[in-house]
């Protein structure tokens, strides 16, 4: 849809001609059966796990055209196609880095991809046309194109996707069997750490499996750090009078190592992360009230940067956390006030 | 400055003479060195590792006042007080669930406490007369009262916030010597997981020094999960080719039993997790677009659960991701569109 928009010629093909023919009447392109065209570009979007076979089939169907995938593990798809014999100098491996919860043609969006990263991860082999080619369609898509072999792209996904994923399902794998009373304890910290602990097992488990080797790596770090928590954990249970000598250095040398990897993420648009400040506004639990803050908060001209929500327990009203630069908090609170908002700054 | 309002009789005390003319001159009460007044309750404000010992001291002094604290774990501090012999029927401990990331009488706020969680945690030798007098402030200070014994609250706490702090410490750690261009991949999923990982190590190593036992049972569960999870990807990473045979099982029930877990964490007032449709809209990264989206969300009069803002890399745009009821996707979505907003649902 991205690409016929912007003049590109595309066919459509899928396993089910159901859903080629969905995408036709969305406005995707042409369909591929009929049509005499010979492609200079074909996108495989296939699982993980059958990826590769369907990129080798593609390369020898179309001896001229180049091959792409869009599978977010990129090292098991070239090495499978190098023990397959695949021309390697057509093939450009890429993870454009957006995505939706629904999937199918019928969920497809023309700018799904505008403003996301695209990762394009040619291999030694892949020809500099090639690279240029699928560099060509994620810029069209109005995608930020950024090239990386394909095992720092399993490495970098490792880190900042997959072993998160990892953390996020076994800290909320603990709630399972928490009594009720204690669950209510939860507050926004545990919300944002287990947020992604809602994912889809059935695609996490082919995600993991398919760049098993690079989130080992980075796992087997995770658990060296674990394993030295625990040891002090224990030495300070053993020894609870104020003893344990260096166990509490191994604690905050764990939380001091987090801050300084934390900041690293970058802010908007790749820049240093800029800090926010937060006020707080009670917000009765009726319908339209928090609609009706919004609309108080745009009119005070403020660019809020982001929202959340706390509910408390059994309570009639919500806690709005509205982030700001430093210098709009006193502006935006006494804006709010003056409209009779309760704000705590 | 919450219970003055209140009218409770409040006097001061502090370490420091100026921190307590302070917490006076911000209309906290008044200050207790000159008062003839014999309290009926102490209120116990002081760092983990020293709240025992001044516990135990305000027990001797006023032999007949109950005395509480409000430090963020209980079993350590009751057992010390038990091994002082200090008078157990006078002492209740509770847990204030608010803070701010400014401390002393200067960041003081009446109105912190309101909405939020205040555990109750009497020891079993504590009165009914005592228990009643700490529910009595907590609720006075405007918070819903939880009353749980030590165990169930250091249990509780070392699972919905301890565990997971050290598990976003280690994931953000990570990052540490990742590539620049490999951190560019970071995208809203380790955001959340690791924005806790910001957290004070000094004030993190007092609170899992204090609760060490319960924090250390929570998280063996998880590093033997953990080591499960190793296990198969080692197994997958020696057969890349399809077999290893029981590994997949292995990470899939690892982010199902995460999926399991996640569902309890209460959404509204304790009631079950509701289900939200996302709208995203891209939004012009100038000052006021934000704002002027936030309104027009108003004025559609749609009752928004929650904001994401998500910038892309390189792009002069960001996408506001806004969580609203299933039924509010569509009219919210053409109201936004008629406005001129491009949206995506």
């Amino acid at each position: 849809m991205a690409l016929s928009r912007k003049g590109f010629r595309v066919a459509l093909e899928d396993p089910s001609p159901t859903a080629a023919a969905l995408a036709r009447d969305l406005g995707a392109g042409i369909l591929a059966a009929g049509s005499e065209d010979i492609p200079d570009l074909v996108v495989v979007a296939a699982p993980p796990d059958v990826v590769a076979a369907v990129v080798a089939h593609e390369l020898t169907r179309w001896p001229d055209a180049v091959v792409t995938d869009a599978a977010s593990v990129k090292g098991t798809v070239l090495a499978a196609l190098q023990d397959k014999g695949a021309d390697l100098t057509r093939y450009v491996g890429s993870h454009p880095m957006a995505g939706r919860e629904r999937s199918g043609a019928v969920a497809a969006q023309a700018d799904l991809f505008e403003g996301r990263s695209w990762v394009v991860a040619p291999g030694p082999q892949a020809s500099a046309v090639a690279v240029d080619m699928v560099c060509q369609i994620a810029e069209a898509a109005g995608s930020a194109v950024l090239v990386m072999t394909p095992d720092e792209h399993d490495a970098a996904v490792a880190a900042v996707s997959h072993v998160p994923q990892i953390a996020a399902s076994l800290v909320a794998s603990r709630l399972r069997d928490l009594p009720a009373g204690a669950i209510a304890l939860s507050g926004q910290g545990i919300r944002d750490v287990t947020r992604i602990a809602a994912s889809d097992p059935g695609m996490w488990t082919q995600i993991l499996s398919g760049n098993a080797p690079a989130v080992r790596a980075v796992l087997e770090s995770f658990a060296e750090d674990l394993d030295a928590v625990l040891v002090a954990l224990r030495h300070l249970e053993s020894e609870p009078d104020g003893s344990a000598v260096g166990a509490r250095a191994v604690l905050a040398n764990a939380v001091a190592n987090g801050n300084a990897g934390q900041s690293r993420i970058p802010g908007k648009h790749g820049a240093a992360p800029t800090t926010y400040a937060t006020v707080v506004v009670v917000v009765p639990d009726t319908p339209g009230e928090l609609g009706r803050l919004l609309r108080d908060v745009g009119e005070a001209g403020v660019n809020m940067e982001d929202l959340h929500i706390e509910h408390g327990v059994g309570q009639p009203f919500g806690l709005a956390e509205l982030s700001v630069l430093p210098a709009a908090v006193q502006p935006l609170s006494a804006a709010l006030r003056a409209l009779g908002w309760p704000v705590h700054e």
